[in-house]
C-alpha cells in the first residue's frame, strides 16, 4: 500500500459533531435517544443520513425496503460492492451508541477516502438498514435486500399490523416495496459493521478492539396465557382463572431454567400485556414476549423445548389456557475467517490492541454473513450498557473503531484487485 | 298500605326493552358492554338515562361530579329524598348487568309510582353515579355528592392525570365542579341499590333474593419494582436487574400469602406495565396494580401490611428498587339494619325466598351507608360471572329484584310518615 494510504485517518473532529447532530434526534431527557424504526425520530435520523452524504458529495439511494444508501463509484464498473453500515433505529428509551456509531463511521470512512481521491477496485457503500431493531421485524432491511423475507413474516409481527401499515405509510414504504428490495450478492465483496460491545470483555480485559467471531441465534414468541375475566372482589380465590399467576410462574421459571440448563444462552420477559387490564378484574389474558439467545443451532432447539414445555405446565398449574405464536428465528452465525484476518491487520497496522469475542447481541451482519464475506469490528461499552440511555463509549474508542474499519476495508478492497 | 300498593308490580316489557337499549350502548362482539367512566359509550349511556327518564314525565339533573339524576316530587316540600340507584360506567370489555340494572330499576321504580298516582311522604330521586368502577377514582360520584372527595383524591388517580382531564372535558366536568357536588345528607331518607350478586351463593342456596349485610373494604396499591434497562443478549442473566422477576415472585406470593393467611380476603394483580417494554430489552421498571379486599378494618391492616412487606422481599431478592404508591382506601361498612328489614318484608311479601349475605365487591351504597339508612338487594348471577361479558341473570330474577327494591321503596316510604 501507498504511504498516502496506509498514513490515512479519520477528521475525528467531523465524526465526532456528526456523532451529536444525530444524537440530538428523538434525544431523550436521559441521555438516550427514543428512535423506534420508521417513528418521526428516527425518518429525521435518516434524513440527516440523506443530508451528511450529500454534504460529503457521494451519491445517495432509498430502496423499497427503506434502507437509506451512500455510494462511492468506483473507476472499474465491474467492480464489486464492499458494504460498510449498521442502522439508525434504536430500541425504545435506547443508547446514543448502538447503530448511529456504525453508519455514521460508514459515511465518514467514505468521505475520508472520497477527499483523499483514493482509488479503489470496488465501490463502497455507506448504508443504514431498517428496523434492525425488529420493532416490527427484526433485521427486516438487511433481510430484505438479501432477498430473505417472504410475505409471510409480515404475518407476525412484534408490532399490530394497524401500527406497522401506518409506520410503512409514514415512510412511503409498503409491504410489497420491501419485499421487492432484493439486490444481487454475488456483487458483494463484503460487509464490514463497526458496533459498540453491548457488554464489558473488552474493558475487563482492557482491549481498544473487539473481532467478531460468532453472532448468536435470537428466537421470540409471544405466549398467551389466556384465564378468565372475574370481578376480583367477589370471585373465591380458588375458583379464579388468573392468567397473571401463569405468566408470573413462566416469567421466574424460564429465568431459573436457563441460569440453569444453558449457562451460555440468555433469555428475556421484555413485556407483558393485560387483558382487559384494571385494579378490580382477575386479568383474563396475559401475553408475555419472550426472547431467548444462544451460539449454536442445537442448543436454540433444546431451549426453545424446554421453555415451551415449561410454559405449558405453569398454564396447566393454574388451569389456564396457553396459545404460542412463533415471532422471529435468526439462526446463529460465523463471521468469515478472511474479514477477521483482514480486521486484525488493521488493529495491528494501527497499533490497536484486538482480542476475538461472540456477540451475543443480533445484527444485520448476520443476513450478509451467510452471502458475502462478512465481519464485525467491537469498540469498548463503558459498564456494558446497552438497549438503555447509559450506553457510553469514550470518544478515542469511537475514534480507534472507525479508523480500524477505515483500515479493514482498505485491506479488503486491496485484497479485492 | 292500601290494596293499590299492595298490588303494585312493574312493567316488566318495558324494563326489558329499555335494558336492550342500555346494553346496546358500548357492546361487545363477546355479548357485554365496554363503558368505562365517561369513555363515548358510558357518556351515551347517560344521554340514554336522561331520556328514558324524560319519556316517564320525570325531571332530571346533572350535578357538578356527573351524577345523573331523575326526581318524582313529593307534596310534602318538607319531606326527605329516598335515593335508588347505581351506576352506568363498567369496567374494560365488562358485562350488561354490573350498575346498569340497578340504574334502570330505580327509573322504573319512579315510573311505576308516578303512573299509579302514588303519592309518597318522600321524594324519590334515581341516580346514576359517576365513575363507581374507578376507572380514576373509585365510588367517584357518590363520594362527591357525600362531600367525602378532597383534591388530594386526584393526584393519586388509577388513569394518568392526562386522560382524566380529557375524560372530565368530554363529560362538561372539572375537579373544581367536582368538589363542589356536596349534597345535605340530612335530608336522606336512605338510600337503596339492586345488583347483581357477582358469585354464585343464591344460585347455591336456591335463593331468589340477596339482602346484604357488609360490603368490603378495598385497598388498591400502584407498585413499582425498579431494575436497569439492558440488553437481553449482550447482558448476562446474573448481572440483571430484571423488572420482572420480582413483579413475577409478589404476583405468585401474594395470592399464596392471602389464601393462606387471608382465607376470606381476596388479592389481584390486575395489571402490570413494562418499561421500556420491548422483546430485546431487560425491563426496567414493572408497575403493579394491586388490590385487596377484607371485611374488617384490621384485617384489612393486616392484610397491607404482609403484602407491602411481602413486595419489599421480592424487589430485594432480584437486587431492585421497590416504590409505592397508595392509591385508594375504602372501609368495609354496614348494612342498615331497618333497611334490611323493609328488604326482607319485601321478600316476604312478594313471595319470593331470601338469605343475608356480604357483598365482596365495592359499591356506591357503602359511601351512603355513614350518613344515612342504606341496603342493597342482590340477585342472582349465572355461573357468578362478574366484570365479564359472560355476567347473566335471568330476566324472572331481574324482575324480582326490581319488584323487591319497588316494595322496599314503598315500606321505607311508609315508615317515613
Amino acid at each position: 500500500m501507498s504511504e498516502q494510504i496506509t498514513s490515512l485517518r479519520i477528521n475525528e473532529d467531523r465524526f465526532r459533531s456528526n456523532f451529536e447532530a444525530l444524537a440530538a434526534l428523538g434525544a431523550t431527557p436521559e441521555g438516550g435517544v427514543d428512535r423506534p424504526a420508521l417513528s418521526a425520530a428516527h425518518l429525521e435520523a435518516r434524513r440527516l443520513f440523506l443530508e451528511l452524504a450529500a454534504k460529503a458529495g457521494l451519491e445517495t439511494e432509498v430502496d423499497g425496503a427503506g434502507n437509506h444508501r451512500a455510494f462511492l463509484p468506483c473507476g472499474s464498473p465491474e467492480a464489486p460492492v464492499l458494504l460498510l453500515g449498521s442502522h439508525l433505529d434504536s430500541v425504545p428509551q435506547g443508547g446514543r451508541f448502538d447503530g448511529a456509531l456504525g453508519v455514521l463511521a460508514a459515511l465518514e470512512v467514505l468521505q475520508v477516502i472520497k477527499e483523499n481521491d483514493i482509488a479503489l477496485n470496488v465501490y463502497l457503500e455507506a448504508i443504514d438498514f431498517t428496523d434492525e431493531e425488529g420493532r416490527f421485524v427484526s433485521l427486516m432491511g438487511s433481510r430484505a435486500m438479501m432477498g430473505k423475507l417472504k410475505r409471510d413474516d409480515f404475518q407476525n409481527l412484534c408490532e399490530s399490523r394497524e401500527l406497522f401499515q401506518r409506520a410503512l405509510t409514514r415512510a412511503n414504504l409498503d409491504e410489497n416495496s420491501i419485499l421487492c428490495a432484493g439486490r444481487t450478492p454475488a456483487n458483494f465483496a463484503g460487509y464490514l459493521e463497526l458496533h459498540i460491545e453491548q457488554g464489558t470483555r473488552l474493558l475487563d480485559q482492557g482491549k481498544d478492539i473487539g473481532i467478531v467471531t460468532t453472532i448468536v441465534g435470537i428466537r421470540s414468541w409471544r405466549l398467551r396465557f389466556i384465564g378468565r375475566a372475574d370481578h376480583a372482589g367477589t370471585t373465591p380465590m380458588a375458583k379464579r382463572f388468573d392468567a397473571a399467576q401463569g405468566a408470573a410462574a413462566f416469567t421466574l421459571a424460564a429465568r431459573a431454567l436457563v441460569m440453569k440448563e444453558f449457562p451460555e444462552g440468555v433469555v428475556n420477559v421484555g413485556m407483558m400485556e393485560f387483558a382487559p387490564g384494571a385494579f378490580n378484574v382477575v386479568p383474563e389474558t396475559v401475553s408475555v414476549a419472550l426472547q431467548f439467545r444462544a451460539d449454536q443451532q442445537n442448543k436454540m432447539d433444546r431451549m426453545e423445548a424446554a421453555l415451551l414445555l415449561q410454559a405449558a405446565q405453569d398454564a396447566d398449574r393454574f388451569s389456564l389456557r396457553l396459545e404460542t405464536e412463533k415471532l422471529e428465528k435468526v439462526a446463529p452465525v460465523d463471521m468469515n475467517p478472511q474479514v477477521q484476518n483482514a480486521i486484525t491487520q488493521a488493529c495491528e497496522h494501527l497499533n490497536l490492541s484486538h482480542t476475538m469475542l461472540p456477540s451475543g447481541a443480533g445484527h444485520d451482519a448476520q443476513t450478509l454473513a451467510p452471502v458475502c464475506p462478512t465481519g464485525m469490528i467491537f469498540v469498548p461499552s463503558v459498564g456494558g450498557f446497552s438497549h438503555s440511555p447509559k450506553e457510553f463509549t469514550e470518544w478515542s474508542d469511537c475514534y480507534n473503531g472507525v479508523n480500524t474499519l477505515l483500515h479493514s476495508a482498505l485491506i479488503l478492497a486491496e485484497q479485492n484487485k
